[in-house]
């Protein structure tokens, strides 16, 4: 008998919400499945880690199939925990979310449900975030289930390039109208401090789509009842302008 | 009389470090400086925000042509609140750092330092993130003077092109070999997590270069003697994987 594959599973929204719980379901279809995830809301954690604090973990459930730790660090923590220290063998895949709010456009810069995903692809790990572009934590998550698991199931027999994850987002609507590949649209948060107090403020903020009738990009996906789905790198190097500054910047500082 | 550029200055190691306060001290050479810092330590705070705790500012300094405010948040909100908040003109240029560690390689994805200029970026102000590969909180930051200088003159001259920072890095060396304008190498960290009780760990680590041949990495200048300056840039799409995913995952998906 084959072996089942094995996935692991974090979020940025933590290890009691909707999302990462109907996550878990549906991934025990596919492997056996292990989660580790924040104890709490950890949302627009980015990458970031915990240099300073210990991490502690509980084990919350285990059973046939399934192991479910609670963590006190971030969503990047949690993965790096599970593959340093908790599993016993390499996930064959790492799954993030389903975040309760979308990560499209600039937003997977702050989203430690992407996060997440990309410390997986750090350590050669496929990855895919999970998003619903919705503002409950109640929702009902069951026109994307047919998407998540085509996914999922083409990265279990395909694998993904090295240093690509896969950046999943799902407009909240009764049915998709379908599925669209897209490159991360440009847009910007605007407004996002609201002062409350004499030197006090407040994280709030607009979502600005720069590209809004660009049909190539996720946003307009999502716009339009699609879900999107863009590989994200790890390279962030801006390649193109290498030799333009090696002549100007690496003339002036040599000098 | 023409205006002096109005320079922006935050971090990721705390208002208090010396990296900042040697950058405050150059950038007031060149313009007017605002600095907006966290109040403590906030390595590795990637590109996180705040989105459930208020955040709180305090000036601490003002005089002729430098204002210094401390902040409760992270690096990203403290470049927010300065842009949405606390300025009456828009900076000419973003500087981070200079940051008491390396931000080479895969460690871009983990700093403050270069998240707080990927914030700036993103709302169009030049960014420029300094950080010296030190672990020492008091180091001698002259033998970089020359470079910054001639960096950040360069950017207010010239500007970057829209959605891209620099990302620079000195090695610890009494004189630097030169400068080299260079990607980002591959790497990735490895045995993180150290249990140190039952259920507890702690953040360690080492970093694994895994091209240290390669002489267009920002690695291989820092292992010599070099500073690396990485253009990087927002868009994290994986473009050159759009069309076979296209091909693959979407007819997939939508059948």
């Amino acid at each position: 008998m084959t072996k089942r594959p094995l996935i692991l599973i974090s979020n940025d929204d933590g290890v009691d919400a909707q999302g990462i719980q109907v996550l878990t379901k549906l991934m025990q279809r596919l492997g056996d499945v292990i989660v580790v995830a924040p104890n709490g809301p950890r949302s627009a954690a980015s990458c970031s880690i915990s240099p300073i604090d210990n991490i502690n973990i509980t084990l919350v459930k285990e059973e046939l199939g399934l192991k479910v730790w609670r963590c006190t660090g971030t969503p990047t923590d949690c993965v790096k925990l599970a593959l340093d220290g908790l599993l016993d063998r390499r996930p064959d895949l790492m799954v993030s979310g389903i975040n309760h709010g979308d990560n499209a456009s600039v937003s997977v810069h702050y989203s430690g449900t992407v996060g997440a995903a990309l410390e997986a692809c750090m350590k050669n790990v496929p990855a895919i975030a999970f998003s619903l572009q919705t503002k409950n934590h109640q929702c009902d998550f069951r026109p994307y289930e047919d998407v998540i698991l085509k996914t999922v199931r083409y990265v279990l027999q395909n694998g993904l390039p090295d240093d690509v994850l896969l950046n999943v987002n799902f407009p909240e609507v009764p049915q998709l109208k379908g599925t669209k590949v897209c490159r991360l649209g440009r847009g910007r948060w605007m407004k996002e401090m609201m002062q409350v107090g004499e030197n006090e403020y407040r994280l709030t903020g607009y979502f600005q789509n720069l590209e809004p009738d660009s049909e190539d990009t996720d946003y307009w996906a999502l716009d339009h009842g699609f879900a999107s789905i863009t590989p994200i790198q790890l390279d962030t190097t801006a390649h193109a302008l290498l030799e333009t500054l090696k002549k100007e910047i690496e003339g002036d500082c040599n000098t």
